[in-house]
């Protein structure tokens, strides 16, 4: 059903067939997802033929038996797989023309080597910002399979808390949380690398974690995600091991209010600046503007971060459907940083978020 | 160093500057490794100016933390990084009529936005090619972080054959794996999702481990890897769980002494096309050619798969400090597969393996 929107829009581009690089968007329209490295994936779709996919010789038996129905086929390692994508394209359709390219994805060399194939072919057309557009509205199938990967990021927050105690480092707490992501919820891929970092470590926002060990009255940030059934989740939280200062309490504080004022804000028909503006408006009146250094948030589906960007001045209106982060931070350099972040679908009046572990400061006993 | 030898080469080909965006590139000419997501992460190298690199704000401090020594500019969400990026070259330098881009990595949209800043510049130059190139001998710096992501591999071996015994899950025993080298190893990456393969499932070549369950009398494929201070390990090992079949035997030797004879072949002169049919003869003569579906390897680095390819009829020719994987398999669709890899540096005669995980058929006792 995508793929025929894929081709509606073909047709009223004017353009003959589409050639589909990224990974992601392939299995978005296809249903089988494979990360080739450097070998070549591709689907390409025609305005009034049937598309089909290009793969490794080595991936050929898999995407036959996964959910794409359509022609697969495969180069071997000794071929080459433009000269053979050409052949089949000429097989498939006398027009081939009016090329319509990924370009936020396709390379500028394999633009070239595509281009040597056809060298009187008009490759002006990006198929990006069409894909972008359909991707931004969920369907309840992948809303499901967001909310299924929700609930395995709750888990995770709780095998994390658990895991706190005097002198064990963020290393090792990561790693109990991925192994028993794999071990108890069968979850075989993170999101991203998980991210657990203790003091002043947390002032960096995407720093990994480190061997640095937990000491009683310091903040603890976890930032994690896990992937179910091709579809991300992404949370953070920010909690309390042993008393925390009244300068963590403080930030904590601020930053909670920031995201629920935008949790509360989420209506159909504002547009993603407006969103930002509600959370960094609560965090510049209280005086830590400078310290919330990234946009409010992202959108979440097949990867963990895709379009739409909730950033200031951004003029894209919200809509029932689009799935995106919520996720102020506030980050003092050598202090301490803090972040709490849920994603979540907008509804007709709201936003349902796809996270549930609670956001009042927890505060962990010290455990030596 | 090797920034000097870019600027050499900028220099010798008539270029004012390059734009580096491939985050692995980056890292081996700054020693600052991140992985920007959708984010810009740029290296601007000048023929004769300091080079900088600009990340977004949020990597700032870690960048000037880290072990790069020059510039660091960064940008807010809220901001247009190819305009701030524009205006600091022209503030670095008057000379930036001729551009070299690294076309396999930069996408042909970004290439557009920058080539929208400079509407007048020349974007001809590829610098990907060089940048292969001298990437394509290692230092023995490198070759020390390449020979411990070796050990680490091994290791990873022995617990996957610790793990094996009726009824565990594929899963189960990549998740293992992956646990124990965090905990006793301190590895929090792996440089590919670990894959465990049990019977006729190792016929594909790089479906990830599904949960499937050992059985007994079946052989179980490993292949699996890790970072090592940036640097990647890649290795194969099969092994029988029980008394394997005599066919299961038969296409195990023939495998085991394709990839041998491929090692003792590996000598400084002879060509990678050379090297992939010493393996493919030996598996083509006992009849299992057409089963051999891949190239006999990859390079390894920085990048788990790198130059040089390791394929039928590559004219490069094979010269010391080059490091690849040697990794024949014999795959029979509904029956079993086998494969069995190593990376390895050539040296003055010969090649030397990174793992030295044991080669003859292992059988693991039937553990019920």
């Amino acid at each position: 059903m995508n793929l025929t929107k894929l081709q509606e829009w073909l047709q009223e581009t004017n353009n003959d067939l589409a050639y589909i690089s990224n990974p992601k968007t392939i299995a978005y329209f296809t249903g089988y997802e494979m990360e080739p490295h450097e070998r070549i994936f591709a689907l390409l779709v025609f305005k009034d033929q049937d598309p089909f996919v290009f793969v490794p010789a080595l991936n050929v038996e898999e995407a036959k038996n996964s959910a794409w129905n359509g022609d697969v086929y495969g180069y071997l390692d000794s071929e080459n797989p433009w000269a053979m994508i050409a052949d089949r394209v000429k097989q498939t359709t006398a027009a081939y023309q009016n090329w319509a390219l990924e370009k936020n994805d396709l390379s500028v060399a394999h633009y070239q080597l595509i281009h040597e194939q056809f060298p009187d072919a008009n490759f002006e057309s990006d198929v990006s910002s069409f894909i972008d557009q359909i991707r931004l509205y969920k369907t309840p199938t992948e809303i499901e399979q967001l909310k299924a990967a929700g609930q395995e990021a709750d888990f995770a927050f709780q095998i994390g808390f658990d895991t706190i105690k005097t002198g064990v480092s963020e290393r090792y707490i990561a790693g109990q949380i991925e192994y028993q992501l794999k071990l108890q919820k069968g979850v075989m891929q993170q999101s991203f690398e998980t991210i657990v970092q203790t003091g002043a470590n947390a002032a960096n926002p995407h720093l990994g974690p480190s061997m640095a060990k937990v000491q009683p009255n310091e903040l603890v940030l976890f930032d994690l995600g896990t992937m179910h059934n091709g579809y991300a989740s992404d949370a953070s939280r920010t909690v309390a091991y042993g008393t925390p200062t009244a300068k963590q309490k403080e930030i904590y504080e601020i930053d909670r209010e920031a995201q629920q004022a935008a949790i509360d804000a989420v209506k159909p028909g504002m547009t993603a600046g407006e969103l930002d503006s509600v959370a960094r408006n609560v965090i510049t009146k209280a005086g830590y503007g400078e310290y919330f250094i990234h946009r409010l948030g992202h959108g979440i589906g097949k990867n963990v971060h895709e379009y739409p960007s909730i950033v200031q001045d951004n003029d894209l209106v919200i809509e029932e459907g689009m799935c995106f982060s919520i996720e102020p931070g506030i980050y003092i350099p050598g202090v301490a940083g803090v972040r709490i972040e849920d994603c979540g679908v907008v509804t007709k009046n709201g936003f349902e978020p796809f996270t549930h572990t609670d956001k009042a400061l927890k505060t962990i006993p010290i455990n030596d």
